[in-house]
């Protein structure tokens, strides 16, 4: 890929957020927030982020799973506290999309990650329909 | 209750027996198993012991749900290992019951625990059968 | 016990509240909210309460250990939403005290728990000083 | 990258396994297991693999942190059952090197993964040792 990428640690590329609020045993015995927790954290912003009206509902027929997921580590976190997750599109396939994911702890940016969500019908990895292009267009994230 | 209670932390008792893997994870910034994993050591035992043929399986209309866990924590619990789950019946109610549980790691008993199952039916509580007394009689752990 | 006991359920006998935000992973493949997370949900209470300078701060010799945890499993809950944890002392022994919990998600409060804190001094379960118990003493939750 | 990479869906290619236990809580809503515990049982192979006495013993001043985590999610797992994890050296950079992992659970791959660890001493990046190289070079992933 030769494109330029969003920056994912500038939190105002990022139009739509959640929150999560740090667990004490999202801590593992090193004394600080475990990876898995920030795979935990990502989560927070992929599901709503797909349920927002954006895509056609899930169903018995159609839906999006997760192909690949990739999450680097910026920063340590620490309970107690509170992340927000900043999620947007990176780049949208033929039969994927990749969102891109910036969490910030306080000032921090503790991660990015991506996220390629498949378009799976009846079983089979399926081409985004147009509607779907359309709608998502304004959720990508600008490369700078 | 006066009824003599059976001792949980003795592992001949038992005659349903899970595995479970102490994880990493587990451990909490204290170095040792947080006690949130006991109660999911806990569900390693319940669950295949609920699924196990004695009981009806679940359906839209009837089920089993908890209604009550209590965990007594005797040891501690450290990764790696493993946690062998003994699980049998405590006691049976009219619309619910008690399945008694130990947990155990290496030579230790780490905990013991009691869940209350009620037997849920249409959205209400409801008398177990028969058939289910019948079944769970040879799973009522024996008191000293 | 013939001591009348505090009514967890209701919201105003708590002082001290902690939040935590109920996460799509909490749900289980029963659809939803699955009773471990609820244990995870009391630590969130615990765990701040037990650092509001009440009590010593724990060191090398001397802390706090959850002896027991019990849990009253009284509503469903789902993921979106959050849960406010209302905790506080229902009684001080001698060597422990038991902190009671209530669980509310909306309107509903979803669960209430006890968890006794056993003093380890040394290693050993040691009674509580006479400043501790003067400092918990307006913590304690009033019965109905 | 141009160099030929090493098959990580093929078990005869690593020399290094665990195993975990699947539990009914890493299932979620949507009857599978949660993408987020394919990371905690990427962890179970991870652990294990840095303490296998190939590297030197954490210690306050040097250590080596997850730097970077990338699964590629293969097939759906579900509850009961294991997953047994290989893990290898997929490749030695400079101060880091890259994690190869295989997830299986029955005949199937469900996933693999790559974790770039990131060696820390006194808190900055540092540049492998010769020592850690001649140790980990018959733990490289062989390329087809």
């Amino acid at each position: 890929m030769t494109e330029p990428k969003p920056d994912l640690t500038t939190p105002s590329i990022f139009h739509h957020w959640s929150e999560d609020t740090i667990r004490f045993g999202d801590m593992d015995a090193t004394g600080h927030v475990n990876n898995v927790a920030f795979a935990r954290y990502v989560e927070t912003g992929r599901v709503p982020f797909m349920r927002s009206g954006l895509l056609p509902a899930y169903d018995d027929r159609q839906r999006f799973v997760v192909g690949n997921l990739s999450i680097r580590f910026r920063a340590q976190a620490y309970y107690p506290g509170t992340v927000r997750i900043g999620t947007g599109v990176c780049a949208l396939g033929r039969t994927s999309m990749t969102l891109g994911h910036g969490l910030f702890s306080g000032e921090d940016c503790i991660a990015t990650a991506e996220t390629v969500m498949v378009y799976i019908v009846g079983g089979r990895a399926q081409a985004l329909t147009d509607d779907m292009r359309t709608a998502l267009q304004p959720m990508l994230l600008a490369a700078p």
